[in-house]
């Protein structure tokens, strides 16, 4: 993968051009990231996957802080890279201090131990839980 | 896998008894999760684990909402059922509302998402994450 | 997945019956397990799976019990039922104990924590393991 | 992830400097691997982990050499770059010849492929792996 | 999970219903799957979900039978009971045979043989998949 | 990993030859790939892989360009770089498109974030699907 696949802004086409702009307005950053600049390669995928990512990363219920966290946390157990280092960024940007960082890979590295603990002993279900 | 593997306060034996002591303690439950029952057979893994998630999943910098949502976030996406039960259990008890719930499973849904199309379109992490 | 998917010796074609001739042969055992029997439908799947499995998992730099261990721990982290189930019940035939079954369980738990720690924590490689 | 992020012992306090020591003393080595001056930064997450794993990779019912090779199978299977390249270096100190190596591929490259047919073609469990 | 985590028709807000007839009408179908029903506890997850999935699966460049069996590959790989249910169903729908339903199994049980033993001997890729 | 643990034809042994001879012949190639030179440390590995890969990958109720994708799928999935480069190559030789490539990363993208909802909202499989 070189730079010839990532689609800048000066050579995007309009519809491109509105996902970047939106993107950037809507971060208030002054380009986009090279995830993006990938999937522009297919405008169906870039509008969709913009448009679904911006509505659910929003502030709701969860705090933006708490949903990068848990974006983390997914990208570690997937082992994806790119979206680790970029979102742990995001979660850094969004308040997340060292101790947080520290707690925060406790808690997957954990879980991700418990998980094949509980799949190793083939723990049934209690019945507690299945309400 | 039968009950006979679940190893019951009754048929414990003292060093076994004494982690579910502080596990009922610690929890304030009447009894412990088949996940300790099953490991009850091993008492180096059942100290070892319970020593680990008991200070793990203290509030500290994170508190215990959010940890519980980042441990349903590792095991939804390592497919654990058990954990998945439990914690979603666990989650709701430390204040998860129904509208959290459906966002913490959009993040996770996107995360998974986006960590394929990452992977799948080889997208070079920008320069800006690698500090 | 009802039992009529499996094909029983008696409703075998000659092909797969010479399969299941063999499994039980290498074996010693009365009848083969229904991952032979699934795979059935398709010949061509079942000989050569057999033929691998057969190859593979005989004794050799590595004893059978090492073989059922580590076919365990990936079965483990796959999370797949059907095989934990089926290389528990091997491994233990060719002679994992009680104690040696904890031990495996402790070590896979490790391996995936410290697996999403290093993946977190983004850890470089030591230039040692490079050579 | 640059070196910056690597604490080196004489940056070390006293605390992150005993771990050092004991992991030093533990596997007679002259400097502990990047993963540890990572974890450093958490001591907490330093002292745990390395309890955790000098007590669970010790000799017991399974020796050393096989503790390192499920360690590998787990770490192929979860595509921890960092852990592969560590823990196959330690499974060659603990004894693996060339020839354990190629049969540890053909094992865990194995179990991936009948983990992946048994959920594909959806086997049932058989009633003698339920006991 | 019991049925009362189902929201059907009769009991679903015109939000709800109006996703339901829209998949109803798309797929020719009479009710919709438990997927849906589970979803519309949160109409957003519903909405957003539905709209993605009814666009991706239309038929493009690539025919409704060939995005089935990626489904059923990807499903397969994550061990999703659930998505390895209804996907193998809906390939069979789109015309998958008995015989391409094994030939898809074999190269789900290959790719992910490969994919271990390509990471397992850390395989360095080839200048010419660079470019 | 440097070049040193890959055995070129001019240094490989009679049995490695023949296979790196069938590899180059069957698909009309000059050299064969990384991976087999890996391999080849292991003639029982490359000989039997080798067979298997050529066997499923041949056109059969699938044609060649389908089965390509859905190597592609899997590797995505696993997260395998080396698999996703030389699979994306060959599928691209299959007859890939740019706007296939934009589809299949869309699927792959959409079924990974599926799964993970249903797992997570725990949908029960529907009666219709167990048939």
């Amino acid at each position: 993968m070189t730079s010839k696949h990532l689609i800048e802004y000066e050579n995007a086409n309009s519809r491109v051009r509105a996902v970047y702009d939106d993107i950037k307005q809507t971060r208030q950053v002054a380009d986009v990231n090279n995830f993006w600049k990938c999937l522009a390669a297919h405008p169906d995928n870039l509008e969709r996957t913009w448009q679904s990512l911006k509505h659910i990363m929003a502030p709701g219920a969860l705090d933006a802080l708490t949903k990068e966290l848990i974006y983390v946390a997914v990208s570690v157990t997937n082992n994806c890279t790119y979206c680790i280092a970029s979102h742990t960024a995001s979660a850094r940007k969004a308040g997340m201090t060292d101790e947080m960082f520290g707690e925060l890979q406790a808690v997957i590295g954990m879980a991700n131990e418990t998980n094949r603990l509980a799949t190793g002993y083939r723990v049934p279900v209690d019945d507690a839980f299945l309400q």
